[in-house]
């Protein structure tokens, strides 16, 4: 096993067209069938990082601000961002695009985080993150503070201890 | 239009048996067709108040605690707590059963905001809430704390204005 | 093993959104896929009486009143009526909702028999059932006269056998 | 249009294969499946015969005897029996076949009735059946008394009315 | 195991609606969908011949000459055309109605082969053809062409050794 | 529009995740599935060359040749190769992986082909192809051989008047 990966290695595309079934009554994706190829994605990043299964452990804040109409093809990159021991953040960024009419928009920036699990079930190791470009690396240092909110928001962590995520409530100050 | 409404008005209940095309390579349910669900009934859930088409506007951070099982049958609860003009935020709770083990669990708490659109998609006025049982005030009242919570995440509120978030923060000190 | 259980303890509710492949050239829901639904709701209320695996064993006579749009919201709600040593009745009521449009119509009542299984897979005795409401016990009652007119519609009994059915026509005369 | 239609006429073969995703706990076929595929061989069947875009109006009560295993191919086979006016009963059987094992089984006989809809929407006259074989012409005349037995159990003829059915219960004294 | 079959002991007849998932923006069925359904009907076909489970191993080229509509019924008919040591075959024909409009229309022909395995996993000998009506002869000899093109297409034949093609291609001079 | 478009423009990456109800009683995945996603991710390629809404015209021989077991991940890569006045063929490669156990092999290559519409649905001109790549440039020469093979394979071009096809069977003596 690679200590030490890049994002480069977990980075997965996938491509949808936006089907009958996947709309609601105006005609447009409905958020849950984005979530589901969300998930499917980020799922397949995370095993081309760690080598193993895997299962969702969380899904930070997702904002949906544009509608994605029927027929519109929908792109889905994902790639690991950070490792924490046996825990994988994936990010994900969604374009929507109506080909005929010519118009392409970004759709959707999201955070899911999955564990490893060896053929027991039980959570295992994870190879290292090791970003490159400077989009990676902002990601990278980022996902700490991230990983502080999710901790909180789960009642796993105090917010007293959440250092780097109280630095941004100070800041404001 | 009532100008006001109970959570319970809006309460919907789904039920669902886990199929192996709903399952991961554990034989257990993958997080995105959960979200999917939790999507359709908290849609639901918001038509009831609203008597609008609703689209979904935002997820809130969600956390993957237990395995759910091939052949499980998930039920989810789902009611509007709050009304902010023309969003409502929709609290939804899962539960998994394994019936012939006779396992019950508690496996996931989730926040959806939806926005109501009138006949031509814009966003329209909903009724606000009039929560009644003590876990629906509570509910009512939190519900402006992960609003800002949502705003900031999303870029459009800055930490410092999050009077009700901050406050967690600074008690903390 | 409960040797009793009440109709409510196999309460089931479902909540199905009318989607584009549920429905026929007219846009209305296919009763075949109101029918798969059906299947599971109610399944799923008898895996509760019983606490076991089950089988579909017959289903009756089913009345499609009313047409169920595209975009309705469904609601089946599914209890156990009567159990016979290894089987049990399921009474399955429909509700479509136009919730935009203010609209909810009763679509249909069902009966649906399930025989229950053990792990090698041979029918098991299942709990008797308590009714407590009128309607409960109404159709408790008349449990005893679908059931013969199962049984003489499967060929296994003679109507002259049917002492509960047959009095419907006596009383006739 | 013809005015009179053989019932080979409207014969409808459909096959299907048993996939996962069709299977209970058991890794046999769900009967809300089976009834899908009947809804839909059954009108096809309906429409050759009317020429018409149909709806289900009503299904007879219907035994499943045998399981049916996953990989099982399903064949199913429908014609109308008689027509009433705007209403036509379509006789469906169906077999499953075990074919690497060499097992075939008869699984189930079933009886739905649809209406045929004019481009308004309003039920039409379809043609009348000419039943040729021995098989049909039992099928045509049988088809009184179950349309007596489908009134009664929907509430719109009252048993008295029911001379072709009475005379089962009047044969049996 | 019978050492000679007919192609009618494989005949096999699949009818499927085309539904709005099947769809593209054009309300037409999609190629993708319509070959799914002839891998089915012809993997079907093949397995009554051979009794045993079988994999695709190749397909020869279609043409798609007919739109087919939304709502249309598609009948796919297939049988073994001739059997290759452990591979067969398969001939697969398929009409579109649209039966309100009393339009059908002949919309494709293809050929798929079949490979018949055993327990293990591992081709297995099956039964020879034997063609009785004047097409099956017809596509019984026209077999053999057809799989020297798709070796020469696989890479695994050469050209100059495929004499019934090459006396195509010799013809025409 | 441009006139002259390269075939990076065209590139559709897809990722797919083998679920259960794409396989068959082997657990592999089924042939029709496959090509279901071609067609997917070959039409979502022409139709970024072209702009415009596309149908399949034809699919060209394909091999199935590795077998891709349930939670695969299944990568399909498709480009337009060439374009003919108002049609594109496409070239797909798919690779499967299984993930945890670290395999990867190269499944499948396939040329689809697929005719540009306007709004009317009436066939429409498509932009020119100018390959960069060897290889590029290897699949824009070799697509004249495989359009005469499509073209007499279907009966619109007489086998002489193939040059380009019949030089490789003139080359062989």
């Amino acid at each position: 096993m690679h200590l030490i990966k890049k994002p480069a290695e977990s980075l997965t595309t996938m491509t949808e067209l936006v089907l009958p079934n996947d709309t609601n009554g105006l005609n447009n994706l409905m958020g849950g069938r984005l979530m589901y190829w969300m998930d499917i994605v980020s799922a397949i990043a995370a095993q081309k990082h760690s080598n193993r299964l895997v299962v969702t452990a969380s899904v930070d804040n997702i904002t949906f601000a544009e509608p994605i109409g029927l027929g519109n093809v929908l792109t889905l990159r994902a790639h690991v961002t950070r490792a924490f021991s046996t825990s994988m953040e994936v990010y994900i960024e969604a374009w929507a695009e109506d080909i005929p009419n010519g118009r392409k928009v970004s759709t959707n920036k999201a955070f899911f985080t999955f564990v490893a699990l060896d053929k027991e079930g039980k959570p295992t190791q994870v190879p290292e993150v090791s970003p490159e470009t400077t989009e990676e690396k902002a990601l990278f240092d980022s996902a700490l503070r991230r990983r502080q909110l999710r901790l909180i928001l789960a009642g796993r962590m105090k917010p007293n201890d959440a250092a780097e995520l109280k630095a941004i409530f100070d800041q404001a100050k």
